[in-house]
């Protein structure tokens, strides 16, 4: 992966550490746009013996780069490649007690490393912009890490700011109508946006480590044909892991998305695209939303868990949503639900509003939803979690985890099909007792339920 | 990922534009198989110190070269490495009037970009041939462009020869026996074979962009345990996205697969593989074929969507299959199709014969086929699409796709088990209407129907 | 890939072949311990400038490497990165007659290749160990070969010592608890313990090639939020492909894991994870087992095929499990078993004990575990495997492979739930007469039988 000796032109091999023109350490942007206008001046041929503007690799190596210039990529087929996505836990850096603090190893992510330090919060750290045809193609990046540094709760006034999960800070937008484009192996870190993409066409997002970031991976404008998997993602409590509007064909799979996200995953208008093969976690009721008449989907194969937020920290937030609204929550038409497992594992006194028997999946509105052969396990956890030291973050986390195999049985509802939504099917997803739905105008097979007497 | 000064034997590792014995921008070839020459100069004990024959890394900086002469590979762990697949789509720019093109960015693909220019069509630009044993193994292909530049319809006399998929160029041709083969993040453009693998053992193809083919991944001959995976892929109308032959034990997971293809997937004579958690979109019937006695394999969580081509050049062009084919079409016993989305949406009058009603599934010969838990959804598309400008062609089909909620319902068959065929069992894949088979040679539970007056 | 032309302190890149202070053919292991010292006397500081210890990148060109000394990493986003996994048949090679072996291109495996030659037997390759907090992060293993070169049956006493996957050989060994590892792109071959990590969080194993290992991947201690993905992998008979113990939210998913294994994956202790989209092929029953409470689970899309050791150095070998044991066996409770396609192929007179009809899942014990439209074909296979000649491996290997289609059926038991196991719901996973269980304790729908005459 390193970098050659010198950028040589004909090449078209960069080196941010070796670009005559600027220090990397103290502006990777200025080194990286400066790079970007060699390339441009080198490639001005459009056709120059069947090619012309081949595009180039600009190399970082390990290392903590400075970012306080926006770099703004306006060509095709530039590859910005580290050596190190870099990711590391600043959320529980920043909720450690500063005299614990003193004897750690190191406080900051690492690989290659880009801190965004832009004087204009609202400016993305990467701006991929260009106007005109062709839309601008196969821009890559991989294998480096963007870091945000701080959270600011610019909204909240600073209270708890590290944990407010606002700091204006974006690590790549791409603004403008694109096309296969490739997000591999990044490391993307306190960032209130970390990637966002508008007008995606046959974009992969593949293999990335996305997480303690606002929002993770946003999905704008509309697109088709695209891919999100083998991610590791996670946002905090106000933002999306994964969010996309308007798009058709897109391939949700393979991904391991972690707490604690406003959603895991939420689909605004999002037609004829899959989400299948995928474990979720969440400590929030709306962990898969299919919005503003999503229809056609596919979601299949996906283990979802919902518990308890075991993290003192974090205890004071969430998203805001009642077990009544749903782990999975459909207002669309036509979506196939077929064969996951949903958990949920919570003190009774936990469940909002009180009294209230929570819901897996809960059909809003829209018609000719296919929900079949669903799984859903509730188990009574306990309430000790409000105690999780700091220190004990990880093996508390796992203990919660573990703690399935023992449980009592939790009431819940596993589908619910509100009245203005008809035309339905549910098959074996729930006991007669578990669904509620208006039989009359939903067709219905119950899951056979074991003999009395016996406590599954 | 850039190259070292200088390729220095010690190292096993070259740079294609430091070759001192050519030039690799006039012939990458040539400077291929020099340098493969070389690693098999020095590298002549088979045991050494336990070693000896290591191979090497071959690295293609970003840029244009011309492959005048056909690279042979026949050692062990050689890895071929560029810095970006470089896709952009040729087809639209072939089909974009001179006078728009004149504004273009760049009219060619990019990346580390080899131009397949062989005197004798009919020779792949990569050959990997070796006779003996053991197989030849880990060879491997990564992030690096093979471009056909051209289609040349020497079949149809030069008719439309940019949108013919016709040109007798391959891009990675392996014919010996193999094993432990990689492809990873390579792009595959404007070849009439983009990737031909004779006799694969545990072959990787991940995360390549493999589209504007003939034909994208062709699996010939017979094999075992191999991946294609994490792909996008998108074959011509002519050939096939993905056809493989005589496999078994294949997993074909995770990919995107967009049309337009002659099938999605076409797996002859293979057996005890996996078509799971994959995106098809297609504008043909035909999308997954089953033939040749296709035994034992599991179709489980793919969504297939079948609409209409959306393109203005593309009109005049299909796979020549009718709508009663069936958009997945079984001829083989003993296959597992569960917990797929099939969504079909077009306007009725596309439908061919004319008054026939499309076909979801279809099991032509074989027995024993276990078709449980599919969703099929039919809806009727309007007929706009022949306007459809070539400007705006992402959009277009973006629109396209995004359609499908306010749509009035398709009938079609979801089901239908020809008479050649019996001992097969259907459930909940279509209701009792919708399911065409004799049911005395045949088990079947339908999908029970939401009460009359409901409208799904 | 190729490293830089020398190492550089402030580019934090080197390359093992020109550090100045050992020679990596004789011991790889001290020269990257000496990069390592190196890197942390230069990354000192822990707070500079926002940043301080990006780590580092270590490149291994291809080559042989002996490794002497036992790597020991105790530092964050520190990668090490080669050009090629180098895989080849050890196992092929060592039951080869030497007179014809005399012929081959070559004998051993290649790539960026370690030769582990350590004195200790007992110690691993590379070993990640750092006490203190933060955990270790982002340590990433990717794209070379770590080779055992023999296994000495120190156990057996020597008989058949290449064949024995014993020689106490570890090659990545994480004893610390760490956080965002990345194991991508490696080879693993003839090691007792191919990838042993515990205390994993938010680990990545992905496209990897680990066979021929006693061992391949084994996840121990406890767990969080990691992936297996995409991986080919086979494991001896003696031990797992994939072992995870007391892990939450691990998905296992898109991996093709061929014979031998005493288990294709191994759960003990694993709840609310996921096993989906998987390809799983094996001799022996327990293919899959949920063991020591192993709950909320699930297991979706998966192939499973059984069949016979068609291989003659093999024959003598088998991982001591009766058909009665179950190709999936479950231990735990909550668990979701749907969608699934399992094949056996057996000949008749092949299955233990005598007279015994095989089972494909088998619940021992636990409640409430859901097992819903799983297909389970059984076909009688030949018995002529027994004479399958060395030099034809491959070839014999996909013949048996692609003999289902024509085959007689073999009887199974589709489901067994024991006494000591209740409130279990079977759907559509067998007929009532393939089904064993207590319906009085348990729920139960039979897949329907086509009509009687007709033979599937």
């Amino acid at each position: 992966m390193p970098g050659p000796a010198r950028a040589e032109p004909g090449q078209n091999s960069y080196d941010v550490t070796r670009w005559p023109g600027g220090d990397a350490s103290e502006d990777i942007g200025a080194v990286i746009n400066a790079i970007i206008a060699d390339i441009k001046t080198r490639q001005q041929a459009r056709d120059a013996g069947d090619g012309g503007k081949p595009g180039g690799v600009i190399f970082i190596p390990p290392g903590d780069y400075r970012l306080r210039t926006q770099v703004v990529i306006d060509i095709s087929y530039l590859r910005i490649v580290g050596a190190g996505h870099g990711f590391t836990s600043s959320s529980i850096r920043f909720n450690t007690p500063p005299e614990e603090l003193s004897n750690w190893h190191e406080i900051w992510p690492g690989g290659s490393r880009i801190v965004v330090d832009l004087a204009a919060r609202e400016e993305a750290a990467f701006l991929v912009r260009r106007e005109g045809n062709p839309r601008i193609s196969s821009v890559e990046f991989a294998d480096f890490c963007i870091d945000g540094l701080h959270f600011e709760a610019r909204e909240t006034g600073g209270a708890d700011a590290e944990n407010s999960y606002l700091n204006g800070k974006t690590g790549i937008h791409v603004v403008s109508a694109n096309d296969s484009f490739r997000i591999t192996g990044m490391g993307l870190i306190y960032l209130e946006h970390g990637l966002k993409i508008d007008d995606a066409d046959a974009l992969s997002v593949d293999n990335n480590f996305i997480a303690e970031c606002g929002n993770c991976i946003e999905l704008r404008g509309m697109g088709q044909a695209s891919r999100i998997a083998n991610n590791l993602i996670g946002a905090g409590y106000r933002g999306h892991s994964i969010y996309a509007e308007n798009h058709g064909g897109l391939l949700i799979s393979g991904n391991n998305v972690f707490p604690r996200g406003k959603s895991s995953v939420h689909l605004s208008g999002v037609v004829r695209s899959s989400v299948t093969s995928n474990r979720f976690h969440s400590f929030y009721p709306g962990m898969l939303v299919l919005s503003d008449g999503a229809s056609e989907n596919l979601v299949s194969a996906n283990h979802f868990l919902r518990d308890r937020e075991p993290w003192a920290p974090m205890l004071g937030y969430d998203n805001g949503l009642d077990d009544l609204f749903g782990l999975v929550r459909i207002e669309g038409s036509n979506n196939s639900i077929i064969a996951n497992h949903i958990s949920q594992s919570l003190p009774p006194e936990a469940i909002t509003p009180d009294g209230a028997t929570s819901i897996a999946i809960r059909v809003a509105t829209g018609a000719g939803n296919y929900i079949a052969n669903n799984n859903v396990v509730g188990t009574v956890a306990g309430s000790s979690s409000d105690e999780a030291p700091n220190s004990a973050c990880f093996a508390t986390q796992v203990g919660a985890l573990l703690s399935a195999g023992d449980a009592a049985p939790l009431d819940m509802r596993t589908v619910l099909i509100d009245e203005a939504s008809a035309g339905n099917t549910v098959l074996f997803s729930g006991s007669d007792a578990e669904v509620e739905m208006d039989r009359s105008r939903n067709a219905f097979f119950a899951t056979p339920v074991p003999a009395a007497g016996v406590t599954p």
